[in-house]
């Protein structure tokens, strides 16, 4: 599965929503705004619905469909598997694809449950095949400079983290249950949001040991369908917050909430070193808020536009100012993804990574059950 | 020049650069993200150097190349012609694809002088085709709430604007001379930058009736090139002041910069009503800031976040805080563009438009160099 | 203590640091700006520098002066002690004055220690007197609409509170040791600094039920003073972070660090209800920042300006946008204490309130060392 | 009127409206707060309402009180007259007060023309004493370092302001006509707050040569008093915009609003040099955002908070974060006149500097009525 094995990459596509879309974007903007090492060929596009399946396969600019996505796994043109199915589907799917031996390019969450994931995981180094896992907000290149900023020591050692992914889809009580209501559906604020910011805070700062938490259901019953009178009865968190202990010695907190009103995207940190701290909200993904000590009355908290300085940032606008927007970053992933696949030593989570972001989740969870402090080794 | 003239769209791009890239990426995911009503076919690409024109035409996904500009407008599978050429080009080319009978999308500024302006659209009114100039920036779904507020009388009477661009890519006096600052390229802050602002003066409040303005040459000579001892002298405006008057009676300023440190993309504007306020910052492209008059001590200024409720932006992110970025702002122009095409009544700066624009610009180089009010309608 | 005993209300000021003008300051303002129900007559300041306590009489406008603070207390004419000595005299000096019968107006923490802070509150209770504890930032109008917005419900049932509050005053390694970093003077971040927002939260949402904390000594050792190469071992907390649980079914997260670069008196928090949003940060202490549901795509974060429809504020300004500084805060806090002293039913922290923050951050670091959550009512 | 001349400085105050007691606590906090260099006696306070003048000489810690503010001009004890009476009254006081030989603190405007302007200058250039007026803004510490970076060539050679000075209480329609809507009276918003920006421009950058403007009244009547049926004509500027040209090459924009919803004191202005930029809003007087030029990808505009850095700010507030009020503005402003007063070469406007304040609010009046450029230095 290295750059040799082909000279085409046949990439195929199973899900056809909001971001089975996206990804068709990303491939075919990968392809037009980067000189990538491999020719990069949309082969196919599955979906159980035959005629969406044929339509967006038209529509996006892939070869051909299947109504089956086992039949677009052994589909010999398909050398990467890409799954944006509902998150029960992650687990079947990309352990049919690693058994075929393609790469796969997995939407987080990797799984519904750490049994799953670790199978997963199990499987991906079985196959011997580069994977990939959706985390796409690290792909960010005003994250990329975060991230130089601490490894380089420019902040000096990091102590602090604190962390709060918030939307407020779920605020209204009559906001209807749904699968994301549903443990067994990797739902609640912690899977859906929160995860997003353990990998991130992962990326940043490396493994986290310990943590303690604290997990709230506010609504503890919401309508089966939006309008109805039937209730019915939900246990997953709308809320969670915990303490968070770092292998590097940094300490700090983590929230993730649902229903906090006035938020939409809001993946946040601010990360404090002993010579200066950054902060990042992804509703404002092009900026980055730094902060280094200086002479004293002519320092001050600096806003940082993203711009071609950061790799990545360049292939699409000329000059800070303009933006990058969300889809962007889905082709930045892509592009990291075809960089791994061609043997470049190129970072982003894989199904190693995405199972310790699971352990982490699952330590979490158990912390706020118990009421305990939890090593996350002990997972 | 209307859908029932063809069942396939044909585009034919002419210029390889950033913008002939951005166009061809707003070509292909406005086919990907809309229902479009055509079938939009990716037909030539033309540059003068055959080889770009070739490893363009395939990496884009385009049928075939020219290495003739002339070439791709005879070409008869296109229907479209998109010019992205720098400035002096554009009435050439525009001409020759209007004589042609083919629609014309053409980057801004429509031409390098008024005369030419006149003439491009005197020439579209002649061929009765579509025509487009690239003020993106008005596509941005945000903007269309603002507009929507102006015309709803959200904001009561509109009695102030205050407009700038600034940027601050000259503003190193050792940034070198280059064809942006000459006049006869419409060079110089107001033609560069202030005309985007201009367009979206009109855009959101109509005829601007009478200016009085101020241009200011600040580094009277340039290097002829970067590090060069050699330097070449200098006459176009740096920064441009001017008062404004709209024929709704509103009042107000406007600024155009390139040479004001720290701002990138800052295309920003207040507009003030007789019962609220609004302003808005490219640099922040997602974001509408509004007041409207509330209970003393409860009210104040709020952000609004750009989102699904805004048309256009469903497309590309599933809810606020998502973000939509610069070429998406570009994808929305050739969709708005297609529904033009296709008949529909699709607002959207053309010929007429832009010759306006290029009235107005000239009016305030007038005011400036004769140090008077000027009736724009007198240009 | 009540209006009837007294027709003139004698001050006595202890201590005349920087918060000893603070109070000086509070005082005359408070008389210049309110229609005070009684008569204040700054009689005497205390200081173990005689000539200095008699200077600062002179300066501040007081009558006489005491070089022995217990002089200052038998002083007839003082009917309302004022301290603002080092923490670890504010025993005494409150057990002195309560035993006296006068009220008495300490600055916080109310004691080094939470047995110190028990007898405090039961002499106090036993003399009958008013007291009052300087937790300030509580006294901001625009905080007084925070609470309004809580308590009426506009804001929904409330859900979650996160809270940080941080300096970097010690952030430096080689900011020396102070008695600042001693337990036994009520050291440390949390004391410090933490003490503040647990005030705040207590004032803002009321009981805090359980926490589990983190506290973490960055610094290990520093120089015995500027510029020493001696250092001295510390063992107090530069950073404490904790998770909250509400006795009103609220969850939070709790942060406190004196070396958190770029901030300078970041007490901020943010509260969360079923139906809207607050936050605040006291370094903009004008500014309330709300959220309420509204309509999709119209909502947005709001910035309230505090102004005269705040209680408090008209009395220092006339508008909006004018600004209430620190020293304010200060005359509101003794403005709402001579309330108290005149029988109203005046908020504002006492020595039972002070008690009870003590017990609460007790609870914090009890938690902190033995790494599991504590109920506060256990303390 | 020298420091030589009294060991006891003596202050009278006329008016004891909003203003007069701003005075009032400006004197005694100055006193507290400052060693001054002279014994800063409380006197006297002026008032037509007797019983009010006496309320406030004892409620504010005057000496005595006079109904006739002719009789406090001739007191004796009193060396410095304050004047907070309404604009028409400026200047037969500060004439009185003048030809008494005595020192004069004017709230701004001088005068409500340019010819009391004149001779107001000529009667304190006669009298020799020191004068002062009220345009406080500029003793804010903030104020100071932005200075400091402009004439230090920090922010290189200056080629931009813009500047607005915005409110919104006469926003509405409904309110009513009053003596500020009389040009007679120094009314508009020109006279009323941009006069003020005019000051700081001047303090900041120097003479401004020529103007250029648009003056607009939105609201040509407005009821006689609140809720009134009857409409009174008004002919005064709501709104007023010009174009500037700086002694020392910059150009620029002005506007002055009584009606832009949303702004409460936005006296703002952004200062760009060939080096940087800075801005400031009052409506955050505690803050100045800077941006100089740095490595690309790494700078970006700063928040720098007011702390003790800057001169002035320590006397209030321990450290950055705490912030200054509009108030002790007031009492940096009596300090420095004190300075002047004392003989130290103390910087604050003076009559002189007012009146080239009034020269040039009239210079762009003259301008806006004739629709010309107009030369500051022929007015």
């Amino acid at each position: 599965m290295r750059q040799s094995t082909f000279a085409d990459l046949g990439v195929g596509l199973i899900g056809t929503g909001f971001m089975g879309r996206a990804h068709a974007l990303a491939f075919h903007n990968a392809r037009t705004t980067f000189d990538l090492e491999v020719n990069l060929k949309l082969r196919a596009v599955a979906d159980a619905d035959a005629a969406r399946a044929e339509h967006c396969a038209r529509a996006w600019g892939f070869d051909r469909s299947h109504a089956d996505w086992q039949q677009l796994i052994s589909d010999p043109g398909v050398n990467l598997v890409a799954i944006t199915t509902p998150n029960h589907l992650h687990f079947p799917m990309a352990m049919a694809a690693l058994e075929a031996g393609k790469a796969v390019y997995c939407e987080k969450p990797l799984a519904v449950s750490l049994e799953q994931a670790r199978d997963m995981h199990r499987a991906a180094l079985k196959a011997g095949v580069v994977t990939r896992v959706g985390y796409n907000y690290q792909q960010n290149p005003i994250i990329g400079l975060a991230r130089d900023m601490i490894e380089s020591g420019e902040l000096g050692q990091i102590v602090s983290f604190q962390g709060e992914f918030s939307e407020d889809f779920m605020g209204d009580p009559k906001s209807p249950w749904s699968w994301r209501c549903e443990q067994a559906h990797a739902g609640g604020a912690l899977a859906d949001l929160g995860s997003h910011l353990l990998a991130m805070a992962r990326y940043l700062l490396g493994d986290i040991e310990a943590v303690c938490a604290d997990a709230h259901t506010v609504h503890g019953q919401r309508p089966v369908c939006v309008g109805s009178q039937e209730q019915r009865q939900i246990a997953i968190d709308d809320q969670t917050y915990a303490l968070l202990r770092f292998a590097n010695g940094a300490r700090g907190t983590f929230g993730s909430s649902w229903l906090k009103h006035g938020y939409k995207n809001h993946l946040s940190f601010e990360i404090g070193g002993t010579l200066g701290t950054l902060s990042f909200d992804q509703q404002r993904l092009n900026e980055l808020r730094v902060y280094r000590s200086g002479a004293p009355g002519r320092d001050g908290f600096q806003r940082i536009l993203a711009g071609p300085a950061q790799p990545g940032y360049a292939a699409f606008c000329p000059a800070p100012g303009h933006q990058l927007g969300y889809n962007e970053l889905k082709t930045l992933e892509v592009r990291s993804l075809i960089q791994a696949l061609c043997g470049a030593n190129s970072e982003g989570p894989d199904f190693a990574e995405a199972l310790e972001v699971e352990r982490l989740a699952t330590a979490i969870r158990v912390a706020a059950k118990e009421m305990r402090w939890v090593k996350v080794s002990d997972i």
